[in-house]
């Protein structure tokens, strides 16, 4: 085994989340509810959030954006500043740009069509051609994201093919996009051709609603989730209600990222028909199927185990147990509790409790296994607690690739299994035995159809091309081009007052 | 039923915690070790916390104290301001005293034995006869905290008797005390006589700690749980070591709030020699052997009634689920979404998956019923997603009674099983069946005698003697005095200028 | 009389300060002497302030923006955020484009020709006739700034006339603009061919400076002032030092806003070759000349009068005295102490020294009258403290008409001037008599030719035409156009779900 | 001369203001009106303040504290949650007890006569032997400030000599005293019996006021001065209105700090009957003729040596002229510019016209040397700008000794004249001349006779007897006890679990 692996010993190694989007059409607490909404869409990013309201009186779009958590960012007196009936919000976790106050979303800009806003879920696979393209025309950019991009799509003359500026624009973008937009008129959701990313439709008190999760809605009393938006739907809410448009040809092969079931999506969302615990414990119990083993307790990694731990226990009939116990505090605050805590080696997030563990044999279940670091000294920790064996039981296949529509994942030479054999990984964990679910098995717990899914970041089979050379960040690393905004031939020296 | 029961519609209705108390002895990271135990007993007291240390160079004390979550009032630029390796800590939830930074504790004071500086969890019984007394004998105080009045006894001159001055003060104060002192000179532990709450004794690298609860030992690498302080003990650390005096007369009833074993402590913690999870389990198996149900599924109330639901799972054989998804950022930030919350009236803290429980007979688990207002929407709730029947089951006795030695429950008139009967409760909570485990079954999960706790709150029996007219308020509600500081005689009118 | 006026009676009723520009080339400090400059020019906008750098390694251009003034936005860490050798900065008062951190410049753009950023002195006239021809070619707007016409104009592709882009740029705009641009490459300086406001050169340890007035110079050690750039110039600076180009034709009537020298400039600065202090006590000369007045003292109000009362003073041989006492603190925090001054109707600014003039008849001096509130308030505190008679001198001609060129004077109905007499005036401020210095008198006190002026807002002759139609704000507040981002024909009604 | 002098070359030279006390009874408005006086009185201190108020309903005080300038801490929020009529406040600079939050006054207590709170400006000499008896007696002190030795003696039970609990406490504190004292039923305002400190009482509104000066009375609309509280005088302010006693006996030789005059109070303010800016003006008339100059200008440093200047001006018939500009925003904001600046050399405090100094002999008036740091390099800046002599005049004697009342100067061996001869003064200055007003003069200035002031900054005559041993930090600086609160027979060591 390689004795260096990991080189980097970074405390946070859990996969970024991406982003969450959510809008309201029609409700005169609209920036409130976005709140609400946003704040039930936390997980998907922690890093920023931003609400976009369409005044009430002026038409002028209003906003504020933030660096932190939704309730860090907005308190009653910030939304009473956001009035109007209209209302997008985006949480953020940045997969392209920097993690900068300009960069959050969602993003407002003034052009031919009047005001628009824009929140993406997703990730852009040529975004910086486009980027290259419009500059060349003339474009200037303020941010590093991807989705600014959208906006100078939708601003540029029309091309008079007989499609509306928006279809125009997104004839042109590739990769995986949830979006909502607000213009001056309308409020609308697109989901990518692929439908790489969730997008719901809900209604509350006659205002129409679009969510990245159902879950949002269940906080908001009186809503309700009416249906998913379609993979290449377009949704358009007005004063007339909502249409739908599907402009493009519909794709056989699908690529919802499988990830959200198993990892990403709260436990109380329903995904394209199906509830993600549901999905989570099935996985649970496949894996039992899978990677049985003789133990006395099964113990989810709260809270990120919990269900397929559930499943687990049900398939092979051993006991569940909460032997974890976490700190519920860690991450509330402005102080990053880790940074003193790495300085004194704190462990502050998660508690074993000896009692329960002692002389056992345990399967520990998680959702994954990112780096390896965290889940080897779990593995210590709960041998030094008294556990017997430990036996590491993951409801998913092993991380080999980078994801490229969304996710965050660390660079591939920092995922233990795209550096590591199973075998290699078991010892460097030091578990008793280590079993993987596999892309069946997973599969098989959604209930659907293999070729609905993206599975790229456990098989490499991207469903859109992807450039290979180019890295993710390529669209705020590239090059600086140190144009003199002078031609030299323009400026010839000349002296002044005899100094120069 | 009464019909108007509860009056209140409080949104926040379980018992507030407490306090807990930290200390750190022979170490060059006090004030950093005292951050990170102060953090793991966070759930004893979230209003606000302090910090004191005996500085290096000129053994002056300094302190920091704040309003709010451990993590929100020290961050490492305050706690490089807190050099010195010995340090006492303290968070608080206020039981006497108003929230307010002047009551925050430890209380800091200087006096003729030097600087003297006091932490305190518990409730003292007599504190407002003491201050009357030292008031009349020209004492000032700045707090409204019970605990001053000790550093007031301590202060004053002795008595001769040949006790220390630290065993004089406390044959003068009644109630519950676990108390962490800091002196110029030294460390003191202290916990009354029949030990009301809890206090251990840990080590770290040849430095002594102590702590209210043994949870906080985990989170600090290569700490160890060394013994509990026994009640009526006194701990004495200086530069020669650990010593321990036990001055007073033993007591043969013992008063451990059992309380801490149903709710307070951290389920990692080892309070008295046993876990509490283990006996929470306990809790629930008995539950599940006093009120058994026929059902499908056992749902803990996370994370209160984990354990006990896992009790009462393996006790029944019905399975346990995950059928309730936490808010993870609740009470993350300063905005207290509540308050928007009560006015639009979302659901903030908990969701239902309503997938789990559709068509199911579901046994609610959870550790108290306080006005029941809670617990009757969580029931609703339940139903509207799709639950057959709804059985509640409590794994303590009805609370009847107020604490008067540490606990901030609701006015008596607010705990639903004071002002209702057991069948007016579960009618009130709209359950099919509800069930309180009885004092026995509780004292037994402990796997202890009845006589060493105090079960004052269900049964009403005070260990140590409380006047009835007394309000926990008493301390700062008195009257005010209105006393002149000038004599009416001495002050003659006098004219001056012609204009008066 | 118009007993009515002024309708008005807001606080802040002096005219604002426009804005302050600096940039540094090849410092190691850069960012740090930026900050100092923007300190020195503070009195030129105190709503928001920026500071653009170019980064040190990988040229990547770093920045900070924020509301209030300079030192609330910078500190020690911030600037340490901002490392490189060159850099912008840029003091703002909103002349066009709300007051909001989107509007704080510099601005910041990426765009063809690599990162641009601007900071912008003045205002221009055909902004909004730019701005639509750039929309309708595609172009989206995030500020309501004039200044992002600029950058816009900077990213087109050249029209191969042989011009740089930024010469081509600076063909289309019209009106008052003092430049400092950063590109990857370079710091660029440029002033409008009237020169209406002002820009100078200056160095410190070999390093460049431009800012906008030579005071900021001053405060830097060892820095000194070269001179000013000339109407029309445009100034290159980069590795190869600083060149020159004067690509425009030549003014013969030149706008040199001379109420810089009046009022806004500091009058340690020099200005066109000459220092605004002297210009300033020669105003109040020629005052004393055309408007003498038999008189026991003359008192500026402090310290907008203090030079014109000096040459007053000295020429009307009356003592000049201090008889007004400022609130020093007036203005330096978060709270505006004038909102509660204005419920209590407390005098927080300005204080009398009674003892200096009772009995006493007073001249009091000041530079301008805006809506007379504030003077006749005056007028009556010195009558109210003792003054026998109130003399009022104005250093200027009165203030008729708006400024379109920098400078934000209340709606011209608002303007005493421009709504009563002379002799109206003298009445509505119950003064024993009001005099007005003239307009050939204040031309004369600047010892330069009335044709190197603009003294539109006393006279109307605008020096570059304004369309009377368009006032200043309609760069933001033009009717929004409500376009649909979808035909209404693409997106035909659909069921779903049997629900809509 | 010794060429090392000064040692230090701290950036803060001039002496730190001292203290303001402010105290309102019978308004509606207290709190606000408290916040204005406050305002008023910030050039007495800008560390902290505080205001206390008796609250309507339940008597019960209230207080708000902070660390920096008056509209820093208290904002129409905060002052909204002070109600009631009765409010004393106060703004300090730290003479005794460190400058923490802790230190802020008015300091409040609760003791047997009800709630006390007091404001102290002035200086108690024999604290620390007071506090020594107290503590014996049993006090506990939270502050390290001298005014919290008031407290106790307050609270101490009455000794039966038939005085009043004020007066037995007065008679025992020796030193500067004037106080506001807030208790349930009044207001208390004490001036010593030398009169050190200035204290005077005002209406508004039919309420009393009491203020450090008069100028605070100026800034609120309606109020008027009503007179001086007399040395040795007490009033009561009650419901039945203000009373005053004088229990003491009267003294010949009075105290009053002569500094007030030249220094510390507001121009605009009246002090015992004479208005501070008259004695400035004829402090430069009789510097003017001590120490006569041929020269062309005569410049104040701004704003200290403004009235002084004219005075000189006025006598010397050399014109009057304002060479230096001050930064307006120096100071204004939470980062201490001067820390950057001292870092950069930066001259960010005044700036000087050249053009108005140049080929110019100047005689700089100013109101004290302490360090001679600044004025030195005040002198070197007025020669690079091109004057050519400089000629220095100071208002008041030369100081050498500290001050034992209430103000900070600096140690004597900072202090210039304690450490070098006049001549060497000079010259270390650099000065064409130096020229120091005698205590003649500056007594002659303010029209009353020599034995009513204290002038023992410049003579070291000290009115109240000072122990010379006593440095003026021995309050907190005396050394730590470190009695052990056990004894150690008390305390015998013990095993425990084997482990000790």
């Amino acid at each position: 085994m390689n004795p260096s692996f990991p080189a980097s010993t970074s405390f946070q190694h859990r996969p970024k989340d991406e982003c969450g989007v959510f809008a309201v059409f029609g409700h005169p607490h609209a920036a409130e509810i976005t709140f609400f909404g946003l704040y039930a869409l936390q997980h998907r990013g922690q890093e920023s959030a931003g609400i976009v309201v369409n005044g009430d009186k002026d038409r002028k779009f209003k906003s504020h954006h933030g660096m932190g958590l939704v309730p860090q960012i907005f308190n009653e007196h910030q939304l009473s500043k956001l009035p109007g009936t209209r209302s997008i919000g985006h949480v953020r976790y940045s997969t392209t740009g920097s993690s900068t106050l300009e960069n959050a979303q969602p993003i407002v800009a003034d052009c031919s069509r009047g005001q628009i806003a824009v929140g993406h879920n997703g990730n852009l696979v040529n975004a910086h051609v486009l980027r290259d393209e419009l500059e060349a025309e003339g474009a200037i950019f303020k941010t590093t994201v991807d989705s600014e991009v959208i906006l100078h799509l939708m601003a540029q003359p029309s091309n008079n093919s007989g499609d509306s500026i928006l279809v125009q624009a997104l004839c042109k973008v590739k990769g995986a996009f949830s979006l909502v937009l607000l213009s001056e008129r309308e409020i609308i959701g697109v989901r990518d051709s692929l439908g790489f990313r969730p997008l719901c439709i809900g209604q509350v008190d006659g205002a129409w609603l679009l969510s990245s999760e159902s879950c949002a809605f269940d906080i908001i009393p009186g809503a309700k989730f009416v249906r998913d938006v379609e993979p290449g739907e377009i949704v358009i809410i007005d004063e007339n209600g909502l249409r739908s448009i599907k402009p493009f040809v519909p794709k056989e092969r699908l690529g919802f990222c499988i990830f959200e079931y198993v990892y990403f999506a709260r436990p109380d969302s329903t995904l394209e028909g199906i509830n993600v615990s549901a999905v989570r414990t099935n996985m649970g119990r496949e894996l039992a199927r899978q990677h049985p083993v003789e133990a006395d307790l099964v113990i989810p990694v709260p809270d990120s185990g919990n269900y397929a731990a559930l499943g687990f226990s049900e398939e092979s009939g051993i006991p569940y147990d909460h032997a974890f116990v976490r700190n519920h505090y860690v991450g509330r605050t402005f102080l990053n509790p880790s940074q003193l805590a790495r300085e004194f080696g704190v462990k502050v997030k998660l508690n074993i409790i000896k009692e329960r563990v002692k002389d056992k044999r345990v399967v520990v279940v998680d959702d994954s296994i990112v780096r390896g670091t965290t889940a080897r000294a779990r593995v210590m920790n709960l041998r030094n607690a008294g556990a017997k064996e430990v036996h590491i039981r993951i409801s998913c296949p092993p991380h080999r690739f980078p994801c490229h529509y969304g996710i965050d994942f660390p660079d591939p030479k920092h995922l233990i299994a795209n550096q590591l054999s199973h075998q290699e990984i078991a010892k460097y964990l030091e578990a008793d035995s280590l079993g993987y679910l596999d892309a069946e098995g997973m599969v098989r717990a959604t209930g659907r159809d293999e070729n609905k899914f993206c599975m790229a970041c456990f098989n490499g089979k991207y469903p859109v091309a992807v450039n290979p050379e180019l890295e993710k960040l390529v669209f705020e690393r590239r090059q600086t081009r140190a144009e003199s905004l002078i031609f030299a031939e323009e400026a010839a020296p000349r002296l002044f007052n005899g100094k120069i």
